[in-house]
Formats: structure tokens, C-alpha cells, sequence
């Protein structure tokens, strides 16, 4: 026997269809239409709107034949766990390490992830963050194109699969992050419309008009977030989520949608007795994201800094273009190390704005923001998806890797780049319907058009090899400058685990020295220095104190004397102060 | 010689033309437009954009020949005040009186209602609140059509006529509080356009397109906000501004613009010296527009509280129609009179969703809410614009009045209440435009159409008899039952001022016994009881001490013995507890 609920507001008649057998739903209060039928786990079935065709359900769990075809009953009490000594993982303190299922191996499924996951154990880090594994149309994509927020990518593995990936992380001690999407629904396989107000015309975001957060019916609408982030935590054992592009949930009501949810999540964290976190992706430089409820703030737990990966970035490579222009400077990235924000109420020029409010470094912990060298969008939006060692030279990276690694931020790498990976992650997609296939491939090309890229140099989204291009290459992990690169890192994420100083979140407590000219920077960490050379020669760097011992150094020229150090070009190094 | 200055970001040539002579201005940063010519106070001139039309001044001053004429150059300096002894009023502990200019006195000017300010300080009011005097198309109309934000109404007497009225209200020891729009533009003689992004797409009012406070351009739309604030408290010597619609100024910057003006217009304050309010109307039943800065709020003086009205109204009427759904209980008024929000989180009908969240009693102080039995919109925005006193009795308007007087919010009256005025107060306009004249009729009645009103009952708010309607009669002030009203609003006012209790803030002072079935209720400010029964016969009231004395009484039928109080049918006492 199982029990049949979905909202449908504006309906006359809801049954729900089940092999050639309909049974008619019962209206109750608010539009929720309730029925039982016999059935259990694993049967399919769909609903109808006033006798119209079979649609999905709102919160199917299960999409075995894909986002057009009928829902499957999903039972959470049949799976085994096996993760009862699992007590959750705290973000602060920790490494986080981003990781596309569909091309983290060939396979591209939950299985075939887990195979790897002794690699992600010996490398260090603490949270693996999926990126959004929801149901979408085709096979291959990047995630956040769903459309059926509580069904499991059947593709990946479903629901099960999943649920086998979290159990094998959390029997490895590595916790779960994952990546969901609330501000829009993909372009194929979206039937929410027929159900009720999912949408409002009120707002507009960059995919249409907005989810309908604060209109008639929003209620509902916020359930249905709310409800399914609640859902992974609980029923995948989930460890936090990653709120894609929280800007584009407008909100007018005297409780935002993220304060509603944070306080929800901070419930069922007690309740389950594990830290559950809320990491949001938010484009507004507003610290009330992650500033404490009870001092006017969402509550959330931490969100993505943009600002700092735009400062290292442009000042790694150079680049200009887009929204890197106001970066590049050693200043921009030493106010993103101290301030987080780089816009905190400054000009912007991409946005032709002012932009942004400062953090009070004084109470907001450093762990609340996530820092990155690279992350999925900034590989993946570039036109050919290139990560950063395609154009910089190892030295260049490791500095940018430890610049991330020894920041009082939280810490994230994105899939292969603690080897260097020679693949590129690219923008792929599986769409099948022709007329949107083709819509998607000339959006594309279109675009970088614009900024000068011919379509040949842009790689179709839709073709297959698009896809299997921006696999990882296993086999390259233990091959000369590969290896190297990941010893690097573990070396660093090892030390920041051993050294308090540099997991500290008080931003009070780090200042920066350099010089633009010269082109070095010196990072202070409680008594650690990490002194970074941009330049290509060697150089020579005034240092605050004599250096007890050199923790680690990215090159062996690393030399102190007379209150100064000298290191290799392009190199880094993390020293003790006596 | 004069300077002329105009932001005008996507133009190739600007010009100002005065009399037959264009003068190009130059650009400088930010797309803003500079030059001088030889002229002085009085000139009119136009603005040219790329050599079109002649267009008023977006910052005009002075609208002499209406909103499609020129703009004429006004000089703050030329005009002579005497209120140099003025040392502002705060809101807190103040009553406000809303005031349209139009319809005060039969001239409609403001020199005309300058002669009736004696009857305001007779009255005991502290602040006279202006609805909107920016300039409109037309002459007559509430106001909310404004075009032309700096500048002052011309039919109402232009810049100097409301210069002469603060002076006279000042010199009067009367604050005075002005009606500002930011959230749209009137639907005749806006050009804004042409000059910049002043509105976007992106949010959907109920004008139309939102003012773009957060889109490319924001700043310099966010300036064109907050100068003209500053600018009505600077150089007009007003003492607050009541922000109409502020749920309509859709921001996403992580400072909102009511934020960022409540710290422009605290600056100002401590510059000239005397206090300077902010009040919203807000729809949002969100704290933070009134909660401190420093506490993650927005920092504005007060807001609206329109939930206290719909319960007191609700409750005194019997009505139910419209966002009056969820009200009428007495139950309801208690809520409001202790917690500020009825909709507190609660479900709203009228609005399809829950609404709200609860105000902090124990930090927020009451004063921060403006309470009021009648305003220009619960009047003006019923079919016939009828007043309360159309169909209540006398004893049922002062327990409301005495509601309102005695409450912990700062009260507010709407003009001719004090005196249950015998004149309907209608809407009103005067659109030039035929096809925006008939369409603003058609709206008009087919609204009220939808609620049942036949056509002929809904005064046409073109005809001129609607405007002339709406005027007051002052020959029936010191009439009959007119005067006995206005006697006893006065003797409330009076005892408000008398007794600290009453405009202590502290909502937790605050206390509510009521019966529904009785239809009794007893309001506890300190050791002062307001005892209201809204029975239709005489009954008894049970009271928590022996009253020490009667402050107050709508009847002179009150009687006190053995923890009770014995009291006439729709009557009202203010006691003393021993």
C-alpha cells in the first residue's frame, strides 16, 4: 500500500495512473490531492491533471526511463546502510573537493566514483562535493539542467547508487557535499507548470521567469525546496549542500527562503546528531548570507568567494577579459586574503556598479567562504574549458595552491587538478530534442563570438567527444609532472592539517606584505609565513622575523639570511618564524 | 551663471537650450553631462539628447507650466526663512496628521491650508504629514502620479509656496512630514527614459517595470533617490519623509537602498541638527526595515502598520471583503496591539501565502509603527470614498479613536477625522491625456465592478465634482456632533501628552483582556486602563483593581464597584488604577 500526495492547486480532478489502472485523488486543504493505491517500491506510475496526459510526479525519486517517462515508487527503507559509525564532518577545518560523477571516471557512475575514492583518502581532503546529480534530460551534463529535483540522475546510478557512493565515502571517513539547484528548472522535461505556481513573471532571472519564492502559492513552492534539500540530508545521509546561484532566488518575504532553510537544516542536524552545512553560490558579496540568524543573517554555513579566485586568477595568468577586469593586481588578491571581498562597495566594472559591503573581519570566521584555484564554472565557461595548467607553469600553480590551501578559507580543488590533469573540462551537453540541441550549440558559439573565438575553437557542446574529451586520464596520475604535482599537494593539505595556524578562521589574524613591482607576496599565518615569488628570476623577499624552519618550499633554492629570503622564481615556500 | 548637470550615460550630445540658444555640455565620468551658462533663478531651459526633443530637466526644480513644459532654475538661497528657532520634532511621542493640499482648503494651495494651522496646534497634533507634492500631470490628484521628483507641484504653489508652508508650520512649533515615491512613475509626462536606465525589466510592479536600484547604472538611479530625500529635509526644512510602497523597490545590493538612505538622511541629522524620520509603508511585515543598522536592519525610523488598522477596522465595521478576511476578531486586535503584525508568519487569504514574521517586542519600541483608524488610502480606496463616520456611530469612532490615541504606536489621523468630517474623501485625477483619462475611469470601475459596484456608484475620478467632493467643509467644524468629535479628540491628544504611560514604546508594557462574545476589551498601558465596550447595550466589564479615577469618557455612564466596571454600549473609559 502506498500513499499518493501532490500539490495541484488549480486542478478539478488528479488521479494517479498506475499500469492501465487510474485512481482518483482526494482534494485537501492548500491544493494537496491524497490517494492510496496497492502498490510498493519499484513500480512506475503517473499523474493526471484534469484528465489530461500522464506526467511525471513533482517529487518522483526514481526516473528510470528519463525525465519524459513515468515516475518510479522509491521506498528509502530498503537500502542497507552501512555507514551507523559515520558522525558527520564538520566545514571548518576542512578540504573540499569538487567532483563531476559523469566524468570523474570513464564509467562516468556513482559506482565507478567509489572505485576512486582511496585516491581522494590519500590525498587528503574531507569533503567530496557532487556536482548536481538531480534527474535531466539525456545522459551527459553537467547537472544543472534538472528537472526533477528529487529523483537521482538515472544515468549515474539512481537512487541507490547514490546511496552506495555516500555509504562508501563515509566507511572511508570522507563526507558528502551536494551541488542542487533551485533557481531554475531545465529546458527539457519540465512539468511543473501543469501542477501549480512554480514560477512567477514578477521577477526575471537570466533562464525566465523566476521560481515563485514569495507570489501566491509560494508556500508550496518553498516546501518543495525546502523539502528536498531536507531529503538528501536525511535519506542520502548527505553531509551539506551547495545552493547553486542563490542571487537568482528573489525573495521579498520578511523571511527569505535561505534563513527558512537554514533554520530547517539546523533542526534536522540536531535531530540526526551530524553537522549539516549550507554552502550557498552567491553572486552579491553580502555577508548577511553567512552572517548568524540571530544577528540579522540567512544562517548559512558558508558561501563560494569568487572575488579571491578572480584576484589569484588574474594575477596568475594575466587575463583581463569579463569580469577579471578589476583584478590582477598583488593589492586585489591581499584585500581578497584579509577582507574576503574585493567588491565591498567598490566600482565594479563588469557589473557597472558599485558592488557589494565589507565583512567584519572581526566576527565572520574565514571558513564561511570557499576558496579555489580553479572550480567547474572556471574551467568549464571558458571557451575551450582549459584549466589553468594548459597556460601556467607548475611553479605558477603550486603557488596558486598554496596560496588556497593556507588561506583561513575553506579549501577546494576541482576534479584532477591536484595532478595537473591534461584533460579539459568543457561544456557538454545531451539534449534530445533537435531544435534546443541546436539552440544550445549556437548559444555557445555565439557567445565567444563575441570575444573573438571562431566556432571551430569551440567545442559543440552536443558532441559526444566534447563529453569523453573532458573525462579524467587516470592513467597520467603517477607520470613525471603529474606526480610531482600531487605530491605537492598532499604535502600542503597534509601540513594544514598539522599546523593550527593555518586552519585558524580569525581573518584578524592574516595580513599580507608584497610588493607589485618586485612581484612577491608574503602571507602571514599566526607565526607561519608563506612567501610566494611571482616573478621568473630569483629574488630576493624581506621577511618580519628569522625563519625556524622551512615547512615546505616548492622548489629546494629557498635560502634566509639577514631578515630576508631568497627563493627560486615562480616558487613558494611556508616557513616557521623563531 | 548656472551650472547644469545631467546624467545621461548612453547619449552622444547633450545640450541645454535656453530661449533659442543650445549649449552643449561637456562629458565626464560616469556619463554625466556638465556645463554653465549665463543665467540665474527663474530661466527656464530644456535638456536636448542627441538633438531630439526638448525635454525637462530629470532633477527640475520647478515644473512652472506643468510636466511637458520647460524647468525652470530655482535657487534655494533666494527664499527667506524665519524659522530659524525651529529645532526639529521627533517621531517618537508625536501625532501625525495626513494632510492633502489639494482638498485641505477650498483654494487647495498650500498658502490656503497655512491659514488652517491653528486648528492643528488647537488640535495637539505634532506633524503634519503632506501627501505627495512632486509634480504631476494635471492639476488635481492624490500626488502618486509624480513625473518630476524635485520638483514642486505648481497648482499647490510651486518651490516658495511650500517653502512658506514648513515655515508657517514651524513657526507654529508643527513638524512637517512629506509623501515621497520612488517605486514608479505617473503614467503622463515621465522622461526619464530617454536619459538613462532608470528602470528594468528584470522585477515586475504593479506600474510596470521596476526603478533599476541594482541593474548597470543603479548608482547613479540610487543618487537620483537619495539626493532628493536629502533635498526636501535640506533645502525644504522638512522633518521626515514617509517612503510610500517601499515592498515595490526590489534590491538585491547587500546594501539596500532604504538602508543606504537611512545612513545618508542619519548624517544629515547630525549636520543640521534637529531629527530627521523615515517611515515606510511597507507590505513585507518585516522588521528589519525598522530594526537598528547595526543590528542587520535597514535603520529607518518607522513604518506603516497596516495590520492594526484592518483588525480595528475589521472589528468596527464588520467588514470582511479584500485583505480584511483574516480580520475582525477581537483576538486579532490584541495580537496587533501587543505584537505589532497580525500577519507574524501567519496564513494570509487575501495574499494566498503565509506573510510575515514577528516584531522583537521586548527591543523594538512601539513608536516605530504608525497606528491609525483612517488614512488616504483605507478611505480614498473604497468605491465611494466614504469616510468611517458614514456608517458608524459616534461611540464606535471614539473607542477607535481612543484605540489609536492610547496605543504604543505613534497615531496618526487622516484630516476632518478629528471632526468625522461629513465629506467623502474620493480618488481623484486629472489626466490631460483622453485615452489615459478614460482608461484610468475604465480601470476604476471595472475593479470595483468585480466586487459588485454598479457604475454609477463609482464616482468618476476624472468628473471635477469628485475632486470638489473630497474637499473638506470647515463651516461644519464647530457643528453638533462635528464639534462634540472634534472635543473629544482633542481631550485624547491632550491626555497622550499628559500621562507617560501612554506614549511610553515599550511594547512589553503592554496588556490586552478582552471577551469576544461580550465584545469588551481593556488595554493595560501602565497603571492606565482603556476600557472599551463595543456592545450595543450597556454591560459590565471586569477590571484587575479599583480604578483611582476616570481620565476620560465617551458617556458619562460610567460606573465602578467591586472589581468591575459598569459602562453605556459602543462607549470608552480611560482609568486609573489606584
Amino acid at each position: 500500500m502506498a500513499t499518493f500526495e501532490v500539490w495541484a492547486p488549480r486542478a478539478v480532478r488528479v488521479q494517479v495512473k498506475i499500469g492501465e489502472a487510474s485512481t482518483d485523488l482526494s482534494e485537501r486543504d492548500g491544493g494537496r490531492w491524497q490517494g492510496t493505491a496497492h502498490t510498493e517500491h519499484g513500480t512506475d506510475y503517473a499523474y493526471l491533471i484534469d484528465d489530461g496526459e500522464p506526467l511525471p510526479d513533482p517529487r518522483s525519486r526514481w526516473q528510470p526511463d528519463g525525465v519524459h517517462g513515468p515516475s518510479r515508487l522509491y521506498d528509502d527503507t530498503v537500502f542497507e546502510w552501512t555507514d551507523t559509525s559515520w558522525s558527520g564532518r564538520p566545514l571548518a577545518g576542512s578540504v573540499v573537493y569538487e567532483l563531476h560523477v559523469g566524468t570523474f571516471t570513464e564509467a562516468g557512475t556513482f559506482d565507478a566514483a567509489a572505485e576512486r575514492l582511496d585516491h581522494l583518502v590519500d590525498l587528503g581532503v574531507d569533503l567530496v562535493e557532487l556536482m548536481p546529480v538531480n534527474a535531466w534530460d539525456g545522459d551527459a551534463g553537467w547537472g544543472y539542467d534538472g528537472v526533477d529535483w528529487y529523483a537521482v540522475h538515472a544515468p549515474y546510478g539512481g537512487p541507490d547508487g547514490l546511496k552506495r557512493f555516500v555509504d562508501a565515502c563515509h566507511t572511508r571517513g570522507l563526507g558528502v557535499l551536494l551541488d542542487v539547484v533551485y533557481n531554475h528548472l531545465g529546458p527539457s522535461g519540465a512539468y511543473l507548470n501543469p501542477f501549480g505556481p512554480y514560477f512567477t513573471e514578477r521577477h526575471l532571472t537570466p533562464w525566465g521567469p523566476a521560481v515563485n519564492l514569495d507570489g501566491p502559492g509560494s508556500d508550496q513552492v518553498r516546501r518543495h525546496i525546502v523539502g528536498n534539500a531536507l531529503m538528501w540530508l536525511r535519506d542520502y545521509h548527505i553531509d551539506g549542500l551547495r545552493l547553486d546561484a542563490v542571487h537568482a532566488l528573489t525573495d521579498s518575504r520578511a523571511t527569505h527562503l535561505l534563513e527558512e532553510l537554514s533554520t530547517e537544516v539546523e533542526a534536522l542536524a540536531a535531530h540526526v546528531g551530524r553537522p549539516l552545512s549550507l554552502i550557498a553560490e552567491s553572486d552579491l558579496n553580502d555577508p548577511r548570507l553567512v552572517t548568524a540568524r540571530e544577528a540579522g543573517g540567512y544562517g548559512l554555513t558558508a558561501q563560494w568567494s569568487d572575488d579571491f579566485h578572480h584576484a589569484l586568477h588574474a594575477l596568475l595568468t594575466g587575463e583581463r577579459q569579463g569580469y577579471y577586469a578589476d583584478f590582477g593586481a598583488l593589492s586585489a588578491l591581499a584585500k581578497t586574503l584579509t577582507g574576503v571581498y574585493f567588491h565591498d562597495g567598490t566600482w565594479s566594472s563588469f557589473r557597472r556598479r558599485k558592488h557589494g559591503r565589507p565583512v567584519n573581519a572581526s566576527t565572520l570566521p574565514g571558513y564561511r567562504f570557499l576558496a579555489y584555484l580553479q572550480n567547474h564554472d572556471q574551467i568549464g565557461n571558458r571557451a575551450g574549458g582549459d584549466r589553468l595548467s594548459a597556460a601556467l607553469s607548475p611553479g605558477l600553480l603550486k603557488i596558486g595552491a598554496t596560496l588556497v590551501l593556507t588561506s583561513p578559507y575553506t579549501p577546494m580543488l576541482f576534479m584532477g587538478e591536484e595532478w595537473a590533469a591534461s584533460t579539459p573540462w568543457q561544456f557538454f551537453t545531451s539534449h534530445t530534442e533537435p531544435a534546443l540541441a541546436e539552440a544550445v550549440v549556437e548559444g555557445r558559439q555565439a557567445e565567444f563570438a563575441e570575444h573573438g573565438w571562431a566556432t571551430h575553437e569551440v567545442p559543440n557542446p552536443q558532441h559526444r567527444r566534447t563529453f569523453h574529451a573532458s573525462r579524467l586520464a587516470w592513467s597520467e596520475v603517477g607520470e613525471g609532472e603529474h606526480a610531482d604535482m600531487l605530491d605537492f599537494y598532499r604535502k600542503v593539505i597534509a601540513l594544514r592539517r598539522q599546523r593550527p595556524e593555518l586552519t585558524d578562521p580569525a581573518l584578524s589574524t592574516v595580513a599580507v606584505d608584497f610588493s607589485e613591482e618586485a612581484r612577491w607576496l608574503v602571507v602571514h599565518r599566526g607565526g607561519l609565513r608563506v612567501v610566494c615569488s611571482l616573478a621568473e628570476h630569483r629574488q630576493t623577499v624581506p621577511l618580519d622575523g628569522a625563519p625556524r624552519g622551512v615547512l615546505l618550499s616548492s622548489t629546494p633554492g629557498f635560502v634566509y639570511s639577514d631578515g630576508k629570503v631568497e627563493l627560486d622564481g615562480e616558487s613558494v615556500a611556508v616557513v616557521e618564524l623563531a
